[in-house]
């Protein structure tokens, strides 16, 4: 098996797109390989740029994604579209996307399209999209595109393991209210107010504008800006691609890429250990049908418990 | 401050309201007397009937907390209301719903009203609202209302920490792949379409009825009953208090109540011992300046670093 895994990143180096095909497979189901690919390619990682789109469905984050593809391929970057599909905790099914429009460029090797669901295995998405985002990189792709099917806590998790966040909305969708609950408002590194050919999408631009007043008062590094884009039309696609850079300029020139870099891979390797004994407590749970008799009937408090549980481990 | 928290217990066991204010503050601010108040309540507590209401905002959850409120009280039985406002994981800050309509039961001593949120600390609300629960179930309430601000996931969590969970919905809510993608069917114990004055709540109340028949395909032990309400017109709130008794006489009869109270004690019991270690994990990675320098410089992977991790908390 070492063997092969050894092969295997070889390949996803090389930039070989099955072997990156492969290896995100593995990632979507917890494979046991997993550990030696990580250890494989890490080295090989941090030279791409991540960006991550999330927003509500219907406000057009598959087209723009293509847009933004378009964008990339004119300035000759090769690009990876990691399309996200958060399984629900409950049925296991994903929903997938329409990848139809990518199509397009289904024969330009510069692009390589994934969509992405966990299988129910550890950590979810919050472990796999970080990996996943890694293999593309090793593979020396330039720009790496992470869009999320919704706007949960999930997806807002996804979206944020990126160099640059976007956040996409469109007029009617919604009140300032539901942009704070969501928690959209501090992870957005740029606001697209998409369907720009709407009526309302001046009013939503000027909402978000006064949102983003109010909510930084603090000096703030970087101000989110909002640009308008018609992803049917191409219209505001450059300013976006402007917007980005520019993020991206202002990452590199202040530190703050390798700032907050560094602080995703340390939540990432407290989020890895913590899964790890989490699941040696469920197991040790499991086992103990006398602690759970007690908590049953009331004997043992649940803190007690895990006390009790977390002694037996010797943690 | 052994003595205090002794002294607390027993006058929330004696159902003392500024006692169980006072426990439930300490729940929410996670301190350290939560593990003597935890232990001293938990031998009194399995008595009341734990009913959880979500759904999205304004589909009219507050209106219909306060109905059920109003026939618990009318059939003698004490009622508590917790309203969890989720605070968000960003701005720390919660939102409380309008409480003005509760203010009717402000003066009834059978009435015990509480908004609640997390500060931040470990485990949020997940944690916090089965140990809030805990509190208004040893001071001998009857029947505890558990009433979420969203349908996000983690509202989804707390509301489904009870023995019977309704989700409500309002006519033209959103079409079904939301409902389905939401994970609330699953949670459903009692659908409620509520303002079933308005156009449209007959056919989302047969949208529901054909999506549980497409879902239960395995011989389900409960069919969820889709109840139409008017919570501003007090409309089908005997049918919805009905369909609450029938499955909780449900639970009763087949052990299903047992079943269930034990398996999520034993998750609640997973996540304490989880989050314990998760913190004592963060506190291992902050210090090992060294560690997180080989993360950030590529030389040491996330996997590998976080059994190294492990290995020196010797776990």
């Amino acid at each position: 098996m070492g063997t092969d895994v050894d092969e295997l990143v070889e390949r996803v180096i090389a930039g070989d797109r099955r072997a990156m095909a492969r290896a995100i497979s593995l990632v979507e189901d917890g494979a046991p390989e997993l550990e030696a690919l990580s250890a494989g390619i890490y080295g090989h990682t941090g030279t791409a740029a991540t960006v991550g789109l999330t927003g509500s469905p219907g406000v057009g984050k598959s087209s723009l994604t293509e847009q933004l593809v378009r964008a990339a391929r004119s300035k000759d970057r090769t690009v990876a579209v990691l399309a996200i599909d958060p399984t629900s905790p409950f049925t296991g099914g994903a929903l997938l996307g329409d990848r139809l429009r990518m199509q397009t460029h289904a024969t330009d090797p510069g692009v390589f399209i994934r969509s992405m669901a966990t299988r129910g295995h550890l950590g979810g998405m919050a472990l796999a999209a970080p990996e996943a985002i890694r293999i593309l990189d090793a593979a020396g792709t330039d720009f790496v595109i992470v869009e999320t099917v919704g706007v949960g806590q999930a997806e807002v998790e996804v979206a944020g393991a990126t160099d640059t966040t976007l956040v996409v909305v469109a007029p009617g969708w919604g009140d300032a209210v539901q942009v704070a609950k969501a928690g959209i408002l501090e992870i957005a590194d740029v606001f697209v107010v998409n369907k720009a050919d709407l009526d309302g999408a001046g009013e939503a631009a000027r909402d978000l504008e006064l949102m983003l007043k109010m909510g930084a008062s603090r000096e703030a590094e970087w101000v989110p800006p909002v640009v308008k884009t018609s992803a049917a039309t191409g219209q505001g696609v450059d300013d976006l691609w402007s917007a980005v850079e520019d993020h991206r300029r202002h990452l590199e020139s202040t530190g703050a890429l390798e700032r907050s870099r560094r602080a995703r891979l340390l939540a990432e390797v407290e989020t890895l250990a913590a899964q790890r004994v989490r699941e040696r407590i469920r197991v040790a749970l499991l086992a103990d049908e006398g602690l759970a008799g007690r908590i049953a009937a009331r004997e043992v408090d649940p803190y007690r418990a895990a006390s009790m549980l977390l002694a037996g481990l010797g943690a």
